[in-house]
């Protein structure tokens, strides 16, 4: 008998139907002898037209409040998939994250886990009940306020919760069979990954696989917990997000050793912008004052790449990427520093993408490279930005060429399945 | 400076404009020196929703799930309203029951107030902020879950907030100016009461009166809190419900002593029907039987009559009136005791409506009676039942009659207004 923690995602409870079929998974879990736990994100679009709501009365709403009124989202699904177990013959109680000992920081909106103390959950179980659990919601430690974990907070919640009861896996439902090499829509012929690393699937999770939000696979991975990312529309095996020693060990239990493929997956972003700025006086300290301006505006960059000095102009251009929906904060952050940097002009370019290989295996496989931009070159994709870790390549090519690209590698590197993979609908929070 | 408790119902909050409204008459109130506490009901239909999606999942929804659903009503409600008023420029905070410290049974969907521990409440008014505390929900002192508190859940909500706070006045605020002396939909000259006894709004409240629950004014007269009802639409003031100690101070003060009218209101209840036990063996102990199954079976009798024994025949018949909606249990109940009381056959007459009169001042007024059978009477209402209480007479005549009924004996009583009453809309719960 195992504990298993199962959480589900807006599309698999979007509407009555779906609450039932995911009330039969779980009460089937139950009878094959497994305690449950269930982590259930709001219904469908309710978190948007709560959103709206707010919209309608004030531009700005206090974030106390905000939370407040988005938590009655995963009220109204938890209660309601409780009453579809109930009537399935199953005893499910729902718990808010708060009385489910979710306990956070007062960063509403964006609040972070600092303790889970799930008592009333651990009763529930021991009184053989399925409890069901509110995920993206906690209690502020010091205000006793209901706080929101902000983006990736069921997810973040099911694994807190999974580390906190000891349970020996989280199982992350959502509208795909699972992780595959590529966007299934984009690379029809993308297969399904059987088992990734927490650092791939972190790095995948960085540049555009939106499976699972990096936050929750950090956690996950730093308590080395499995995550099993399967769908709720079969019953399929989904992909084991687990350490690279646990996958070496089933690897060598199944006697498959050596299939262990070098890439798990290739990606491509197309969210990003790249800002240039054109002239940049050729001194120490400029690259300093232009990222530290940039910091202070709260940017993430991603990608930087400074460009060799022209011969004679001791100018230099500094470019670097970041998401589209900061280009606007980003270059009012540089023309207040213009005057001191000196710099000529900005340009500003949304019409990048980012095409990403990540895989455990290139650290050991030096011809990675290689073949990654022979592939490219061969597609005719024109690469130009380059940055790597030391399990990824990624580069920047325009919007246009970013499909093309990830194809091409997806190909080359021998990941083409032979059947087309499945897609079912859309995505949960 | 006045501490004031404010509750506002789902029609007075049914959309954002709604909301916007409600909440500049809270910073209204704050700013004219009061401290206020706010106590809200869901928007709209919002319960309605919750309770078909409800059914949509199970026919049987187990008590404690249905009052965590339904408790998202408020949340959003008293969440929206706190933005409202943090945008016109007011420190709000939303607080759940459980929050404000409403401490109930665990009776899940009628659950009694056993304990309010406002703390955050006051901890909040001595911040000088406005708390806004959802109505019609609790927590259960045992077991910890979330309660609902049934019918009129939010207006009791208020009551026992306002006495547990020692607040001035608790107002309710409904789609109209206040209490009438009849339905304005029924007698458009109507005209509204002043100030009415506790136990007279009681009585109003049991004969067919929408506008209070009979529990929140068993809570008010208990602690001789004055209610204050009053609509959201307008800035008039409503009426007044208090004690009658509280009424002639206050008219002896106004040097109006002379004007207490003898009677506060006409009600006419179309929600009875009349059930009929033919042939009942005129002996000892029947009665006892009839009524011990009925209320074994849970059913709420009104009015009782029995009719003299027909000459010869040793037999007798008794008539009661209970709820509509209880008709097909009190057969049940009765035919399953049929033997053993030996009574003849039942009928049922669901075409019956209940007219009373209430007064205090009928106590010391002997005339009271023979005016309102005179107007009954020149109106050709025909009385089928009658029954009485200190202050109050109701009798039973055709559901056809009934609104003649109310005309004659309001116009008879020298109540009709010189114009027209206002009506604005719906109710809330």
């Amino acid at each position: 008998m195992s504990l298993i923690v199962q959480k589900f995602g807006g599309s698999s409870v979007a509407d009555a139907a779906s609450v039932k079929r995911v009330a039969r998974r779980i009460v089937d879990t139950k009878a094959a002898g497994h305690d449950v736990v269930v982590v259930v994100s709001a219904m469908g679009d309710t978190t948007d037209e709560l959103l709206d709501l707010a919209e309608q009365v004030s531009p700005n709403p206090p974030g106390r409040e905000l939370d407040m009124l988005l938590t009655a989202g995963e009220r109204i699904s938890m209660a309601v998939l409780a009453m579809a177990i109930h009537d399935l013959g199953g005893q499910a109680r729902s718990y808010t994250g708060s009385q489910a000992g979710l306990i956070t920081d007062s960063a509403h909106g964006a609040a972070r886990i600092i303790d889970v103390t799930p008592s009333r959950i651990t009763e529930a179980l021991s009184e053989g009940a399925i409890p069901i659990v509110a995920g993206f919601q906690g209690v502020a430690q010091d205000t006793k306020d209901i706080t929101t974990l902000g983006r990736g907070g069921s997810d973040t919640t099911a694994v807190a919760l999974a580390v906190a009861l000891g349970a020996d896996v989280c199982e992350i439902y959502t509208d795909v069979d699972g992780v595959f090499t590529a966007d299934p829509r984009v690379v029809p012929k993308a297969s399904q990954v059987r088992y990734i690393t927490y650092e791939e699937m972190l790095e995948l999770a960085a540049v555009g696989a939106k499976v699972l939000h990096l936050r929750c696979v950090e956690y996950a991975r730093r308590f080395d917990l499995p995550i099993h990312v399967r769908s709720s529309f079969s019953d399929r095996e989904g992909t084991l997000v687990i350490s690279e020693a646990a996958i070496a060990a089933r690897r060598t239990s199944e006697g498959t050793t050596m299939e262990q493929p070098i890439i798990s997956g290739v990606a491509a972003d197309l969210n990003d912008a790249k800002v240039t700025v054109v002239g940049v006086p050729d001194r120490p300290g400029e690259a300093a004052a232009i990222f530290g301006a940039l910091a202070s505006a709260g940017i993430n960059i991603d990608m930087i790449v400074q460009n060799v000095s022209a011969a004679n102009t001791g100018r230099t251009d500094v470019t670097f990427t970041c998401p589209q929906g900061s280009t606007a904060k980003a270059t009012a952050a540089l023309e207040s520093v213009q005057s001191t940097v000196g710099f000529e002009s900005l340009l500003v370019d949304a019409e990048i993408a980012k095409v990403s290989l990540v895989g455990a295996g290139m650290r050991s496989n030096p011809g990675v490279s290689a073949t990654f931009f022979s592939a490219l070159a061969a597609a005719g994709v024109n690469v130009e930005m380059i940055s790597t870790s030391e399990i990824r390549i990624s580069i920047v090519t325009r919007t246009s060429s970013a499909h093309d690209a990830v194809r091409a590698v997806h190909t080359a590197f021998g990941l083409d399945a032979d059947g087309e993979a499945v897609v079912y609908g859309g995505t949960g929070r």
